[in-house]
Formats: structure tokens, C-alpha cells, sequence
């Protein structure tokens, strides 16, 4: 939910506007009694879903330091890929296991008995069970119907309870499954005391309004938790992720920087950049956002690519501000341009007054901040000047500088 | 709109099940009488909103190739900056008018005369008029009330309609401004024959259920089209955008890559991509989608920036697919994981089979693909040798084919 007008001043700290999160407009409130959006919890799979990116390889030493640092985060639990998928897998999820993280381990392994005793003896927190339901997986990948999804279902999740370890069971492909068939398999393994039913856009293509409905509907047949799990394929994941969470969701997959299978699920800097929001005591109650660029960073080099331009948060961009009009603005109060407060994640603010889009307050500002002295009309004439010879060719912040300087100079002769 | 299971078998193409748009489940089916998603316009504002980008300098020949390439393209409307803005920014609009395009030419100034006749000295098609309506804006930015803002545009509407030239009037930081203050004048500028009335979320904290409220209160306030803004701040702006035309919206603003103030507003890549999903003859038959990555690349170029690997469509992995189980799905049914048919942007998919992660389906396709032959049990038992390797450090392709074909020749012998 946006943040009020300004109600009660600043709160001071960086010039951002108390409290965030109560509402002034109508369509600014939406207070559903079954909304999480301050009561979620993360599963975070760069150990898991994150691996099926491209371009991830990820040897035992790199594991153990992304898990480390995710628990640090506050991460409430990190997904790692099952052990049934390689022999080192195996290895590193003991490994992993026995670190004794304050995040809860879990493995994600198919819907068959030998998957959940290879789990089990790794000594997971949780497994998560997965099976395709959509009518295209039954048909073109395990090729299983219905009766004989819920007959092994049960069986799966019965073993995993008698372990007296966590267990989730998710449908694949939700959003293309038939809706009769996933409530049916859902309510039954809630029946028998699943912890938690998944609900995943596999193929990334759910709306916002699609997710809430189908989580409100889920939300009214069973009682256990309910994790979700979106695909970005048409860029929906994070608002997917949110309005599941206003329809009574209670666990977000994440990966950092969003990385997994083509391009990626909801990211968990993305996720929380959308969540803080509307949420900002929960949130920065929960984690330690300071550490998040450090922890892309990490990522980012483990499967050698680029933190994205345009990345929420960490972007280099995410909190520049070019347009004269903007500049002006967010000189007198940040808030009126910026809807989180950079320092919530060790980040700052830049204003970005080197160009032919620069407005007069912008170069006032940098005039202070040179430690120099002028009139506003003296400013404003400076100001056309630097406007000219950003017309002429791009401006470094030296050239702006020493435009400012000599001009400052002239103004003494 | 997911597509549904299948029902009509392949239609051919890429191995993608039409029809992609009709409708199996109940969550799957928002046919709303208001619904513009088949129904849009672009207004592209990668010259406007794009040249606040933090890296932004388009001198006037990269403007000029920019525009070129979107009205080939086919988006509706071309926005500039501000001929106010600079004298070079001023030239460059009377350029790009001149040029005879066939995208309509916008230009984008606050409420005021000198900036409107400006515009309309420029030649341009339509003047995209714009104040902030928020208190925060009101108090910090400019320091106006709602009556003179309500005068102001009454008296810049009726000059531009009066030159015969297209008008939008919009609020900037609509989702933090008064619903009744934002709704009357609104319904001001209505009635005096406005074309478009524009939204916009300025500082990008709105969710797509604000969006969907505040855009399906307003269809029902005014009668003229409504154009929709939103910046990327906290990851929403696709959604939003789609959101917005589900409640009736006309007008989608975008830039390529999505670039402009902080990180951004709606990309366009990533809005077709979001739109094909739902409304595939719709977008495949007024844009040229083959096109797209070309022009990615130059406003990458341009402004110096990579596409983020993770980009809708041309991101270097969007239709990459690795883990066994996708690999095995895919290599059957295209469909089964992939919700864009990559052919329509005349983009490839990849089978990633080098990695720990494989399945035997991948590994068989490759062994096919390299021309060779071997039972279903030898490709499962060369499976696994790959998987081990993959263990034990990472694999190219290069590396993954020399195992196959040592692998073959040793069955030879």
C-alpha cells in the first residue's frame, strides 16, 4: 500500500515521511482480513532453483557461503536441490545440513518414496514435494492422471510426517491445472496434516489477478500453510508474489537476483523492495537489509553475470534522480520521489545534475556543496549556461564542477 | 489469461498449442466488459521518460535513428522531452516532426502556456500536459492548490485543442493524491473535451490492485481515453500496466528496457511480453516483434548499459531450459514450459544439457543432434557419467560432447 500525504512531518532520518504504511485514499487501503503482506515468511532456492539458471554452477565452498549469509539475512528457510539429482548434490545438502544454520533447511525432490528417503537422510528440516498437475505435464513429461498424483501424494507426505519432519506438497504449472483436480489434491493432503500446499506459475505466466483469486479460493479449503512459487517470464513475479500475499499466502519462494530456470523467479531484493512498502516495521524487523547488495554481489560473481541496471535496490540507478523537476523536489523532501528510504538498505541517494534535464535547485545544491556562494539569480544564469553545454556533449560531474567554478570565479573579477 | 491444457492438439508452429487466449478454469477467465487487453496503444517514451535516465545523452541523430526504429516498430505515439527543456531539445522535436513518421508525435511539459505553445510551434501531433496533484508535491514541488491547478489546465487545454492539436492532461504522483481531488478535476477536464486523461505512479508504490481500483473508478468518471504511467521502483510496473487495461485503461507508457528516472517505468519488451500471453493476434499483428531485440540493442548502446540477463524475451536465458525434468518436457511439448513462443520475437530456445542437473531425454536429444546412435539404457548410463563430471567441475558444450562421442566410440569397440 503507498504511503500516506504527509501527515505527521519527518521522522528525521533521511528525510522520509512517518508512518509509511496507514492510508489516506481509498483505493489505497486494502485491509483483508486474510492479507500477509505483514506476516510472510521466505523460502529462498538460489540453492535450488537458482542452480537451474544457466548459467549457475555452484561447487560445495560457494553453497555453504550463500546459505551462510541468506541465514544471516534472515531468511526464515533456504531450499537446496534434491539429493536425487547427482551424488555431490547429495553431498553438499548434508553438508549443508549439518552447519547448523538458524534458517530451516529443505530439499525439493518429485513425488516418489526413493526421492523422500534420500531427503530424509540427509537430515533436512523439511522436504518439499513437487508434481506436475497441469494437463501439458501429465501428458508430455510424467504422464501420471489424477488418482494415481493423490494416491502417491499421500503416501509421500505420510512417510515424511512419520519422520516427524516438515513437509509441503505442490501442485507444477498450477495456473493450467484444472481447478476441480488441484483443490481435490489439495484438500486431501491437507487432510492427512501437510505443513504446508504450494501453488506454482511455472511457466510464469499468472496475473496479479489470477494469483489472488486462486489463493482466496485455496485459502477457504485448507488450513495449512500456503507457499507460492512465481515464475518471471512476462515480469508479473514480484506482484504475483504480493497479491498472493493479500490473498492469504504465507510463504514467498525467492532466489537472489531472481536467478533460476530462463528468467528466473521472484527475486528476493525485488520482494522486499515491494514489501517494505507497505510493511516497513515487518520488514525491517525480519532481515538484515543492509547485507543485501553484499549478498547479489556474491551471487552475482558465483555465476559470473551483472547485477541488472535497472535492479531494484542495488540497481546503480535505483535511487538517481535526473529531471530538474525531480531534483527540485527531492532536494526539499525525498519522499516526494522516492517510495523506500535508501538507508533502510545502507544505500544513498544521488542527484544526478550534470545534464540538459538539470534544474536550477539541482545546481544550487552542488554550488553548497562545493562550499561556494551565489545568488539564486546568479544560479539560474550558471544553471542556463550548463544546459547549453549539455546540449553540445555529455557532461562528467568534473565538467559541471569546473563550469560552476569558473563561473564562480567570473562572478569574483 | 493462461492458455489453457491442451485441446487442439499443435498447431504446427514451433511445436506452441493454440489457441493460446481462450480460457479452461474458472481463475483463468477475466472477461471483463471494460477489458482494453486487446485492445492498447503505445506511447513510447524511451526520448522522454528514457532521457532521464541516469546515463541518458541522445544526441540528435541517435533520437532521430531511436524514432525511426519504434514507428517501424509500430508503437502509436513517439513522446520527446520538453522543448522548454533545452534549445537542443527543442531543435530535436522539430527534427523528428519533420521526419514523417508514422507513430504520432508527443511532447511532454507542465501545465502552463509558454511550455504548450512552445510544443505547438514545434509541429508536434499531441501535447502530453502534466502536474503533480499530490500534497507532496503540492507542499515541496511546485506549490500549488487544486483550484489553480483546475484553472491552469482548463487554460492550456483549450489553447492546444484550439490549435486542432491532441491533448492528454495528467496528475503525477496520482496514487498518493486525493481520490476526490484527483477524480473532480478529472472530470473537469472531461468535459472540456480532453483526449486522454493520464495516471500516473510517479514514485512506483502502487500494486496492481490499487492500480485496477483507481483505473476501473476512473473509466467510470470520465468518458475520454485514460493513458497509465508507472515506474519500477518496487518491481510492479508490467503488472500494473496490465492491470490497468484489464480496468479499462487505453494507453500504456513505455520505454525500451524500460529506462528513465531512478530505475525506470514499463519496458516495452516486457510489456508485449506480458500482452502476448493473453492477446497473441493482437500484438503479433501491430508490432513487429521480430524487431524488438535490434532495437534493445541500440538504446543499450546508446545509453551504455548491458541487457540484464534476466530481460523478458531477450534476456540471454529466457528461453533457456535446464533442469532434467524441464529438458525432457520441453524437448515433447514447447508448451509444457514455456508460456511465449520464442519464434514469434524471432528468438531460439536452448536445451541446457551440460550440467548436473540433466536428464537422459536432454542428453538423448544431443546424442541425436550430433548424429549419433545408441539404445534408450547406453544414453542413460552416459547420463549419469555427465552428471558425475558435472560434479566435479563445470561443463561447456564442448566439454559435454567429447564425453558423448568418447562415450559412443567406446561402444563401437
Amino acid at each position: 500500500m503507498c504511503p500516506p500525504p504527509t501527515q505527521n512531518g519527518t521522522n528525521g532520518t533521511n528525510g522520509h515521511a512517518k508512518p509509511r504504511a496507514a492510508a489516506a485514499a481509498p483505493y489505497q487501503t486494502v485491509q483483508d482480513f486474510l492479507s500477509n503482506t505483514n506476516n510472510f515468511k521466505i523460502i529462498e532456492s538460489t540453492l535450488r532453483e537458482g542452480e537451474q539458471f544457466a548459467n549457475a554452477y555452484f561447487d560445495t565452498a560457494t553453497k555453504i557461503k550463500i546459505a551462510t549469509a541468506l541465514s544471516d539475512f534472515g531468511v526464515e528457510y533456504i531450499e537446496l536441490t534434491s539429493p536425487a539429482a547427482s551424488p555431490q548434490s547429495m553431498e553438499d545438502l548434508k553438508a549443508i545440513c549439518g552447519l547448523g544454520l538458524k534458517a530451516k533447511i529443505l530439499t525439493h525432490v518429485r513425488c516418489n518414496m526413493e526421492d523422500a528417503r534420500l531427503a530424509i537422510e540427509c537430515g533436512v528440516d523439511g522436504v518439499d514435494v513437487v508434481i506436475g498437475t497441469s494437463s501439458f505435464l501429465r501428458e508430455h513429461s510424467h504422464g501420471k492422471d489424477m488418482a494415481y498424483i493423490q494416491k502417491s501424494a499421500i503416501e509421500v507426505i505420510n512417510y515424511i510426517k512419520s519422520k516427524g519432519i516438515e513437509v509441503r506438497f505442490s501442485s507444477e504449472d498450477s495456473f493450467r491445472s484444472d481447478l476441480v483436480d488441484l483443490l481435490s489434491l489439495y484438500k486431501a493432503v491437507d487432510a492427512i496434516g501437510v505443513n504446508r500446499v504450494g501453488v506454482a506459475d511455472t511457466v510464469g505466466c499468472a496475473t496479479p489477478r489470477q494469483v489472488f483469486d486462486l489463493v482466496r479460493t485455496l485459502r477457504g479449503v485448507v488450513s495449512c500453510d500456503i507457499e507460492t512459487h512465481f515464475h518471471n517470464d512476462t515480469g508479473c513475479a514480484i506482484a504475483n508474489a504480493h497479491a498472493a500475499l493479500e490473498a492469504g499466502a504465507t510463504h514467498i519462494d525467492t532466489s537472489v537476483l531472481g536467478i533460476g530456470e530462463r528468467n528466473g523467479i521472484t527475486p528476493l531484493g525485488g520482494l522486499l523492495a515491494r514489501m517494505i512498502v507497505g510493511s516497513h516495521d515487518y520488514v525491517t524487523s525480519r532481515y538484515k537489509l543492509a547485507k543485501l547488495k553484499e549478498i547479489e554481489d556474491m551471487v552475482a560473481e558465483a555465476v559470473e553475470i551483472n547485477v541488472p541496471f535497472n535492479n531494484p535496490i542495488t540497481g546503480f540507478c535505483a535511487f538517481t534522480h535526473k529531471a530538474g523537476i525531480h531534483a527540485k523536489a527531492i532536494l526539499n523532501e525525498p519522499s516526494t520521489y522516492e517510495i523506500i528510504n535508501p538507508a533502510d538498505f545502507g544505500m544513498s541517494r544521488y542527484i544526478h545534475f550534470a545534464s540538459r534535464l538539470t534544474g536550477w535547485n539541482a545546481i544550487k545544491s552542488r554550488v553548497e556543496q562545493l562550499g561556494l556562494t551565489m545568488t539564486d539569480d546568479q544560479v539560474k544564469t550558471l544553471t542556463s549556461k550548463i544546459k547549453q553545454m549539455a546540449d553540445i556533449r555529455p557532461l562528467a560531474i568534473d565538467d559541471t564542477d569546473s563550469i560552476i567554478r569558473s563561473f564562480h570565479l567570473d562572478l569574483q573579477a
